[in-house]
């Protein structure tokens, strides 16, 4: 029989204690972490970043296909994007969740567990948070905080007409995997006895579930003195964060259909749900990939790197926002991304 | 006939542009606020502070007998406390809000109207967050960040055996403010007709739903040159408190009843509810006050300072943690402070 422990019979400070003991600190800036009223940080001529997201259960996850350790894992990931996407080193988190008596200390631990791992991977300080009971429904709210050289941090609103629009790594995967996981929850609701066939799809469930921040762009940046002249991280999708970087900047921008970088398996499963490929990849959301501009001199720098795909160039903003067609026609590029208030 | 603007009608960026068009940057540290990925924030030699707390409907308030504008004051308040409670001063904040479709943009603008005078009273800059909508209830997360001069935080852990014990201000007010609320809560559901009796009891009502933060407690610090060898903020109850201080300085008390300061109010109010008055005092939460240690060489600089009541001294930790009554009776003082995960 598995061991379930109450939350109540810890209380909130045998559960913060519980949950923190065995924080390991990663950075020399970590001054003072978990455990008092608030957390300490130095830095020695470099400029904070801050940023938090909210996630919340039947919103933006659904425990019934999300494992707790990959949940816990990602609610860290998707911040630490954040600060990349600033091409800024994250180096402390703050995380406060909210519970219901449904979650037991075990089901925590397992989202701890996925949290600390991620912490280790992108070597980062848990430094702080705040635990309560919640009526209904698990709450999570994590805060990330990252260090840049001073003036390198990279904003949406500095592109400059003619810049090459970049993105890393495939979209589009995520948003399959959602999709499929979608399809098989309710398969499984109507039939119980079906059981889940996830076979050849790791990649797109992969995607939704176990998103990664790319930590490596950023690192390859500094390597090759490269410095975006504006960057995001993919959310709610390519169409909706060009617009973003085309609305701060002040600018157009021209995207080819036949440019964007869509993995196989993500091809694969678009054909199979008779959805088109290339509007899951500017729709899709939660990809965690990132899209930046360059002036075109930077272009022989990223032209070996595989995980770096022009997609398109800015224009002037009378030119609007533009996707060209393979077949050689023209659209205007509007966002359908992901809206948390729209059903 | 009231306005009511749907949340989904202005969608999530509409929703932050609403929310954010009147922010006035005031610290020159806020190199980047509201509107990108992150925020950047410069300090010029001083440390970082960050502490983060989530409410939650019906946990951490009614919305019943809360005034929104009077939630937004109260959550960036009690953030605003814990970044005082390390001796540093708030420069910052970010929240994040998570809002069924019961809130009307109205209700929100109401909410956001008491963040942005919490701002200004206190000088700190909203620089970022992150909304959404939540299936049930309000969720509010806050984080503030804070700066102080290297080395001059000050922890829970460092108090020393014979230093004093210090509150700001007088304490259990917001207990009797919450017990009165809850009781004139239940008349009204047992019969809508009768109007609410809070006639004479503005005190305790305001010191439940409109807190402050005790800025003035730590510019008099800085003022007289004091540093407190150990502090926190009071939001369980001085039991809950003075018990972490010990256990975190390995030490342990001597608390006065006849010292604990309550006002006249709080004394009245306890009465008519048949309530101990050193009971609320002791294990009412909620009044943000601070709790702090200082070297017994440092009374003379408090001693006119009517806002600071000494009541008791810290001892060796194997004199245990005791409270002294006016019959002069002794007791452990135990922590019966409000607890997040018990019924």
């Amino acid at each position: 029989m598995e061991q379930r422990t109450e939350i109540a019979s810890l209380g909130e400070f045998g559960l913060i204690e519980h949950l923190t003991k065995n924080i390991e600190i990663q950075n020399a800036s970590t001054i003072l972490g978990v455990g008092d009223d608030a957390a300490v940080i130095d830095h020695f001529g470099k400029q904070t970043v801050i940023t938090t997201d909210l996630l919340l259960e039947g919103i933006h996850f659904d425990l019934m296909y999300t494992p707790l350790k990959h949940l816990g894992y990602k609610a860290v990931v998707v911040n630490l994007s954040d600060i990349y996407a600033m091409n800024a080193q994250p180096t402390q988190i703050t995380i406060s969740i909210g519970l219901s008596n449904r979650i037991s200390v075990e089901a925590l631990d397992e989202f701890y567990e996925g949290v600390y791992i991620a912490c280790d991977k992108y070597g980062v300080d848990l430094i702080g948070g705040d635990t309560s009971s919640s009526l209904k429904g698990f709450v999570i709210s994590v805060t990330a905080i990252g260090e840049v050289a001073p003036d390198q941090f990279v904003k949406r609103s500095t592109a400059q007409k003619g810049d090459l629009i970049c993105i890393s790594g495939d979209v589009g995967g995520a948003y399959l995997g959602l999709t499929l996981m979608e399809r098989e929850k309710k398969i499984y609701q109507e039939n119980p006895q079906i059981q889940p066939d996830l076979e050849n799809e790791s990649y797109i469930v992969g995607r939704l579930l176990k998103p990664e921040a790319r930590k490596d762009i950023v690192e390859f940046f500094e390597k090759n003195k490269i410095i975006p002249t504006s960057m995001m991280d993919i959310s709610d999708g390519i169409s909706s964060e060009v617009l973003h970087l085309c609305k701060a900047s002040e600018l157009g921008c021209r995207i080819y259909e036949e440019k964007l970088p869509l993995h196989e398996s993500t091809r694969k499963a678009a054909f199979k749900f008779g959805l088109d490929p290339t509007v899951c990849a500017l729709n899709g959301g939660e990809d965690y990939e990132l899209i930046f501009t360059l002036k075109q001199d930077d272009h022989d720098k990223i032209v070996l790197n595989e995980e770096i795909s022009v997609i398109g160039y800015m224009t002037d903003i009378q030119e609007g926002t533009k996707l060209l067609t393979k077949g050689g026609n023209q659209f205007d590029i509007t966002a359908q991304g992901w809206n948390a208030f729209k059903k």
